[in-house]
């Protein structure tokens, strides 16, 4: 499995940002083709309390191919783009193989 | 779900800490009470190819009280204290709740 992980600072105008995230910024997402699944949350935390991130995105692709293809597609072009109309402050996007995973 | 990730800054020696990771730290790991799922992966990259972090880690949990469990339990406890074993440089720790979820 590939995994794409998109985390977003704390925004200066937090419920525009959950807002168009949602309505918006998600249903482009979904559309992005060999996406296989997606999870996102708006409440990280550090062990000390501390949120250094404000949102954090995961999608799964089965491979980095599959990821290579879906986000150089139209459609996962029109949501990077996309980014820039709700996030002042950019994320940091890191992805990554998983060497091992158990149930 | 309660996600737990932790993410390792690039280590002195990447080589010595991949090998306790998998022989000590992650057999460790798997006896955290609660721990539904976990993956790892060394390679995480971003989309311009830098790497910011050196091992991204994640651990399914039901839910936060399931998370807070685990993690106090002495088996959570003795994962922790495991921890500057292996790390020079110290992890950066988050937990969240999947707000949403689509398969």
């Amino acid at each position: 499995m590939q995994k794409f992980v998109v985390m977003y600072p704390r925004q200066p105008d937090m419920e525009a940002f959950k807002a168009y995230y949602v309505e918006k910024h998600i249903p482009l997402a979904r559309k992005i083709p060999g996406l296989q699944a997606l999870r996102y949350s708006f409440d990280p935390q550090t062990l000390a309390g501390e949120a250094q991130f404000a949102c954090i995105f995961e999608g799964d692709f089965a491979d980095a191919q599959a990821l290579g293809a879906g986000m150089s597609s139209p459609e996962g072009e029109r949501v990077a783009a996309d980014v820039v109309n709700f996030a002042r402050v950019p994320p940091l996007i890191v992805h990554y193989s998983i060497a091992e995973e158990a149930g």
